[in-house]
């Protein structure tokens, strides 16, 4: 049975007991959040996590961490570190987007070493094993894609992104938009090749059914995927966007009525002034369930800078209502992240989740920074770097610019305000 | 004449000429928008600059660096090194904040090598000069405020913070607050130092006119600080602060009634949800006087990663309508910045001010994210790397992490959704 069929029976288990503690929260606040599908527990029946986390309405808000190879770079030792970076960055979770090497190695590798749910896009898998094969992607058998998510699920990946809203019509719609940057969305192209070459139905909206089945005998979690989400601003919060999002928010209902639990994935790149639109809308069409963002990166010029897009996007999109932040990193648009990319992009992803969680009322992140504000209103210093985010950066600087004259600053040497006040 | 008299009469200067152009905005919207009060443009009428602007209501946000020499750096060249680096990463203004070595030597070689509006805190170098003089802060004389205010004026200088609602009536709202880190703001505490001490009231609020004769004369643009701003989240939008933007508010109208620029300084650290909140009370309170913010920090708890905390607050705070964003550099909280450091505040100041310039209908801000999510339809790196906000970095990354295989990045290689949608 899933975590979400037990809710629904009024069990309360060992994982929903873990999340209430981490949360500091009532047992019967996450099972009434399972029952009613705004809350998941990402966890594969078959992949023991010590640091199991809790998605959604009421609860903190956390951040993924994107890693895997690349045809450019296959070094399954790199990969490994970037998870050890990721979860030391403070990462709540994982995904493997491995499209280098031995894929199935890479990912069994990843799920072993991880402390953290791992989360996989099993389309990549299928299309480039339908490559190998066949020669082309187009050609990938309609089974062959389910065969990969069950091997995936199998090997006990806690979470798969499906995109199973980019349907015949969503498409339809799309060939009317005239878009910037049309699908950016590595799955959600592959299907959309696949479809258009066939001439056929998404086999993951078509067979949606036997991806519930497998849902169910491994608790997987689905994410459904965003396939058509914007990828510059010109065309954010537009009509096959929200034709695609229609769509998603029917399956959330097949799903829970499954007993599957499921997410909903969102863009990408939106003005600041649409991101709480894009969330209103997720959270009403999709009934609730939990809201997984991409960023959303509030201008496309920055590419270099683009954790910084992210992590304004996310903060305010966390305000909103959105759950579940997906990192960027500096190398966005530029090239595959490495461990130092990961390490910027989870703290900067961090640094978003935890300034909206003050506004979401999460008393933990509320005590942090009051304490902080206390300690820096005292001037201890070692008790400022003990409660930073990232205490590695912060006690480099405090140790290479501290003033040779008191236990201030170098900024403001004696003119420290706070030092004035307190001689006075 | 200053350009705001000019306003008043209905005189079109070069200056708002440039700034019109530089805006793409009809002469008649910034004479308008000067006579109003709700624009200004920093330029001291001694100080020639190649690059001005305009800050205020229907115009692009500008981005300011803090630089300047502390006790504990004191290096001429490295500050004209941070000048260079501000302006080359797209400031638009700086402010000399020295407190160490010579202060006048070190502002005249600043102004003299800037091509951009020059600001300053002058009651620093009257606090620094008394401590000389006398031994202590508090034995500063009234007139060698003032006196310090013209010479730096006489010099050039384009703006002063001037930290005049720090009243009697404030410090004691101040008193009856049990705030987690008092005063920050350096200018703020010297000038409370001073009035508990020698029991009287602030002298740039008890003699605002000697202020707005001297404003008067160079064309000097006000900006009242705000020295009880809130140094932590907890802190944020307290009695004190807004008693003191009470007061704020009335000496904008006295300065504009004097033909006087002036503008207004804000928080600081808010949380995401209060900062919609200090900007509209900001505009109502002081009639919309631009408004100047720093940052603001959305937690407490990033030290070492403030120029993020900053960005997210600042790009939220830009939608809601600041005008001016001062940058926050990585090293804020724990040391003075160096050129690495004002780099990183300016770039990501630069993002906040830009995405929320696409939701102030700036046109050519729009236009560039447009063109840029065209090139990255295209696939046209070259454009791409042209257009990019801070292109060294973007192209560092290209060209270190160029997929071997295709024209794409190495992030999807080949499976590039761009690219396979191309294809097909």
């Amino acid at each position: 049975m899933t975590q979400k069929q037990k809710a629904e029976r009024g069990e309360v288990t060992p994982q929903m007991i873990k999340v209430a503690k981490k949360e500091d929260l009532k047992e019967e606040v996450i099972l009434q959040g399972l029952r009613e599908g705004t809350i998941v527990i990402p966890k594969n029946n078959r992949h023991k996590i010590s640091n199991l986390c809790g998605i959604g309405k009421g609860l903190s808000i956390k951040v993924n961490a994107n890693i895997g190879t690349s045809l450019d770079y296959k070094d399954l030792d790199e990969e490994v570190e970037k998870l050890e970076v990721a979860v030391k960055s403070g990462a709540d979770t994982v995904m493997d987007l491995s499209t280098g090497g031995n894929l199935d190695t890479v990912r069994r590798l990843l799920i072993k070493k991880s402390s953290i749910p791992l989360g996989t896009v099993p389309i990549y898998q299928a299309a480039i094993e339908a490559k190998e094969k066949y020669g082309v992607i187009t050609k990938m058998k309609e089974e062959e894609i389910f065969e990969v998510i069950e091997r995936q699920a199998k090997d006990g990946v806690d979470f798969v992104t499906v995109h199973c809203g980019v349907t015949k019509g969503a498409l339809e719609c799309l060939k009317k938009e005239r878009r910037s940057t049309g699908i950016v969305s590595r799955g959600g192209a592959i299907l959309a090749c696949w479809m258009l070459k066939n001439e056929k139905e998404n086999p993951l909206y078509e067979n949606f059914e036997q991806l519930l089945k497998i849902a169910q005998k491994y608790d997987l979690t689905l994410s459904l995927g965003d396939g058509l989400r914007p990828g510059s601003l010109a065309d954010a919060t537009d009509r096959p966007q929200i034709e695609e999002l229609i769509v998603l928010g029917g399956l959330v209902e097949r799903a829970r009525a499954a007993g599957v639990q499921v997410m909903v994935e969102g863009p990408g790149h939106i003005p600041l002034d649409q991101i709480e639109t894009n969330v209103r809308i997720e959270k009403e069409i999709c009934k609730g369930a939990p809201f997984y963002v991409l960023g959303p990166l509030v201008t496309d010029i920055a590419a270099g800078y683009d954790h910084i897009t992210g992590a304004i996007g996310g903060a305010l999109a966390g305000m909103y209502g959105a759950d579940f932040l997906c990192y960027v990193t500096p190398s966005e648009h530029l090239g595959l992240p490495d461990k130092d990319d990961v390490r910027e992009g989870v703290i900067a992803t961090k640094i978003a989740a935890h300034s909206a969680d003050l506004t979401r009322g999460i008393k933990s992140s509320q005590q942090w920074d009051k304490k902080m504000g206390e300690a820096r209103g005292r001037l201890n210093w070692e008790r400022q770097l003990k409660l930073s985010l990232a205490p590695e950066k912060a006690k480099k600087y405090r140790k290479e610019r501290k003033s040779k004259f008191s236990d201030v600053c170098s900024m403001c040497g004696e003119y420290c305000a706070m030092k004035m006040m307190e001689d006075i």
